[in-house]
């Protein structure tokens, strides 16, 4: 995923009333606004088990990882989570709460992590994984996940299921910045 | 607020390996990704009060909100909770936890309500507010508030204080499209 570029009209300049810098349009006045954007993604059980995607592309192509990805336009942010876990696994799911919300300040990131169970054990690469599979907690590749963030979530997902109250944020001194 | 407009460079296409249609240059193959905003904010706390900021700006100018603002690059979501409640009533706060994750997918908005406790109640109004003020749930004016959002935060706060578990999500039947 790439930022849009400034294209050739655009300065940049502090607009009235702000207190930064942004891409703004000498001709129209046009501000051209950039935000973090969302990952939405879920801890899917199924049973004692949770669904891993090994992934097909990079970044880390071939780490394991969670079913997660850029939230779209014009839907919620449970259905985001839904939609990714389809696309990479696909796999039916239900949405049972918000784990955790981390953020990745360096890449300019939110991560909604949910909770969520696994309708039907029929789960399939999709285009994005080359392997899906339903692991134990003592089957989890610690060694060979793809993200600091699907650690966390697994770890906050063991906490949660010990009592611990969620939402949890990003566990201490772990803000990349 | 306003999105980026596609410029006269970018043709709408579905990418290859992608399901719906992105602005994609032409020329570069660039493809310019649009995902939705974070609105980040709190309700504030001081004792039995509180923070409430009336609306200097459109939309709902003259209206009462509680601080909360779209999210800046490379800032984690409790701080952008914080400079807005800086940027909106002078307040120092503090953030306590995740009230609720709310999503608007008709204006593609994820919205990140804290619960946060003001440090120092010497607040006063920023350049997007004509009034502050620090509230009894009883002195609530609940047909001046700006938002939906607004009312279910501060419904969720109270369900929180009474013992619900948090983070919420819309309330039933507020999904709009």
């Amino acid at each position: 995923m790439t930022e849009s570029p400034a294209t050739p009209a655009f300065v940049q300049r502090i607009p009235d009333g702000e207190d930064r810098l942004r891409d703004v349009c000498d001709t129209c006045g046009f501000i051209n606004y950039v935000n973090p954007k969302i990952v939405g993604g879920s801890v899917v059980t199924f049973g004692d088990r949770i669904l891993f995607c090994k992934r097909a592309i990079e970044p880390r192509k071939g780490f394991w990882t969670l079913p997660a990805g850029f939230m779209e336009e014009r839907e919620t942010a449970e259905e985001g989570a839904m939609r990714e876990a389809m696309e990479e696994a696909c796999a039916k799911i239900e949405i049972e709460g918000l784990l955790a919300c981390y953020s990745v300040p360096r890449i300019s990131q939110v991560q909604l992590m949910y909770r969520a169970r696994l309708v039907d054990p029929a789960i399939a690469p999709g285009p994005e994984s080359t392997d899906v599979a339903l692991l134990t907690w003592d089957e989890i590749p610690w060694s060979e996940l793809a993200f600091p963030s699907v650690k966390w979530a697994l770890e906050h997902f063991a906490a949660w299921k010990q009592g611990a109250s969620a939402p949890f944020a990003n566990p201490p001194g772990s803000i990349y910045r």
